[in-house]
């Protein structure tokens, strides 16, 4: 057992604070990272104010991590002390049923142990990474390629994968036509990926606000959804929408902007139910679906497909004790477009 | 310009009676069809009833027709006086949308003709197969194979290509676990046809009351809603569950039977809205969708399919004087599983 520094919320709602925790000693097929940069995703402000259900307190928020390898268990054959790599929301899974087994580690369905305010296999409470240290087995950590910087691809292990899962499942690419709907830490993710897949992209944002942004990131058109002329002038545009957004919608309205057999994909959700008149759907065979995260395969390819493209995250570095306030402008929708912890400042 | 006998809904929710229509002269690419059979299709009575909204008066309803060619346009090269053939939902769409190139006609984006309750190209209202005669474009014919009896084929042409259509668009084949949600007009259609492809059918219905004929049909399993065990039993089940339910269900119980990937197709719907929390899509990237009828070359592509296969409708037939009595008894769903007029009774 190692005692690290960790920033943790002690109760729901209660503000983040300096404290300490235990990581467990590394076993035969675990890597202990240094973690160098964390993500702050908005679902770690979900969790640590209980928005979603029952947590686990005290919580270590943090699923985006970016670190170095500072040792390895015996058995490890895939990384080495000194490795740049990566952690995103989920640090194990059951291994042995029909998605685990086919890279779907985030579909399992024995449930995946999440990184953070999740139970692991061995009965411990996970701690993420808004901490010094972390301990994970070696499946369920990926590769930060060199053309990466640690901080801007923090964000990538979930922001990125999120947006990269779906864009690639429903055939983002050349001829297609892609909305990304929000303009926040996923969605400017989804605009960035989308383009370099070779996509048509268009923002569907509230406003024109980060319209500059957008068309920088790779989109080829940006709307604003406040306006009505923009669901007139794109009905029946689109093969394929992301949308981002955890805020109430009329779907009815997003899904015309469809062509037949299109699909309307969500990464974000409300928490509460949606209304949807299926005449909706069943007028040009339309699809309303899901997606959540990626596997771990998935996530490899993603960060090596940023690489290759030459992107991280668009990020705002903050230290450890910025935290809270970085909560509150999350909230606010004033951040361009992930902050990242430093964690040499816990 | 022909007079023909007819039933007719005079006004929105009065029985239908005898009465005349007159028939378009036959054109250049028309063909005149003797109408020997015409299935009563649920949607005759919601439209009958004005229950879609409004609809044109006086309506002779029926897109489940069979008949005999009986005169020919000198521009017609498909279809000879004499030949078996059948008409469905439409008899028009634009032709030079994206979806009619694409034999998707029924997702027309200038919108497809309806066989009734619609306005023809030319201005003037269509009336539908409960009558002797109708003249449609070649181009909206099919024919209907030797091995098919006329009054069995008859419903094919909506209830099966309704079936036909998204059970082949989502794959259902050999190793593929397909429910059919409904065991009715659409779902008996949905079982024959799943089974011939080759899948493994399960039926979810209300009650056990129709399991021996399911069972008959091609079923291999047959269970009750009714049972909350039937929830528990058949959890992430399926890869694909058809839907020909228009009661308002509880959608986030049919989407858990589905495996991940898998999709809960919609050809019936609910007038209202349903509710869906979004996220019993997004664990297991799961799809709602709907879909509509088929294209007139997949109708063809049915027809011959289920002649390949030995297998029509399972119908009962009415004289035209039985119409109204057996609106009230679908209502009741008290047929198994098809009416199926007998033109020559009008």
């Amino acid at each position: 057992m190692t005692t690290v520094a960790a920033y943790a919320a002690p109760a729901a709602k209660a503000p983040l604070e300096r404290t300490t925790i235990e990581r467990r000693a590394v076993r035969e097929f675990d890597v202990l990272i240094d973690i160098k940069f964390a993500g702050i995703c908005h679902s770690d402000i979900h969790q640590a104010r209980e928005g979603w259900g029952q947590a686990i307190f005290p919580m270590v928020p943090g699923h985006e991590i970016a670190g170095v390898v500072s040792e390895v268990g015996p058995g490890v054959t895939r990384f080495a002390v000194g490795d740049r790599v990566g952690v995103g929301c989920m640090v194990d899974s059951c291994r042995e049923c029909d998605n685990c087994k086919a890279g779907l580690e985030q579909y399992c369905t024995g449930g995946a142990t999440m990184t953070y305010n999740g139970v692991g296999r061995d009965g411990e409470p996970t701690y993420g990474g808004y901490s010094e240290k972390v301990v994970v087995d070696e499946n369920y950590v990926v590769r930060i390629p060199d053309g990466l910087k640690l901080d801007e691809a923090a964000p990538l292990l979930c922001a990125g994968i999120t947006l990269y899962s779906p864009l690639r499942h429903w055939n983002a690419g050349p001829g297609k036509k892609v909305a990304i709907l929000g303009m926040g830490g996923l969605g400017h993710m989804g605009v960035k990926i989308a383009h370099a897949l070779g996509a048509e992209v268009t923002v569907l944002s509230q406003s024109l606000r980060k319209q500059e942004d957008g068309l920088k990131l790779g989109a080829d058109h940006y709307y604003a959804t406040s306006d009505p002329k923009t669901f007139e002038e794109l009905r029946g545009s689109f093969d394929l929408i992301v949308s981002t957004v955890s805020a109430p919608l009329d779907f009815g309205m997003y899904l015309s902007l469809l062509k037949s057999d299109g699909a309307l994909v969500n990464v974000g959700a409300p928490e509460e139910p949606i209304s949807l008149n299926l005449f909706s759907l069943i007028g040009g065979r339309k699809t309303l679906a899901g997606s959540s995260i990626g596997g771990i395969r998935e996530t490899q390819e993603m960060l090596d497909f940023c690489a290759e493209h030459g992107f991280g995250a668009e990020i705002e570095l903050v230290r450890a004790d910025e935290i809270n306030e970085a909560y509150e402008r999350v909230l606010a929708s004033d951040v361009r477009y992930r902050f990242v912890i430093d964690v040499a400042t816990i």
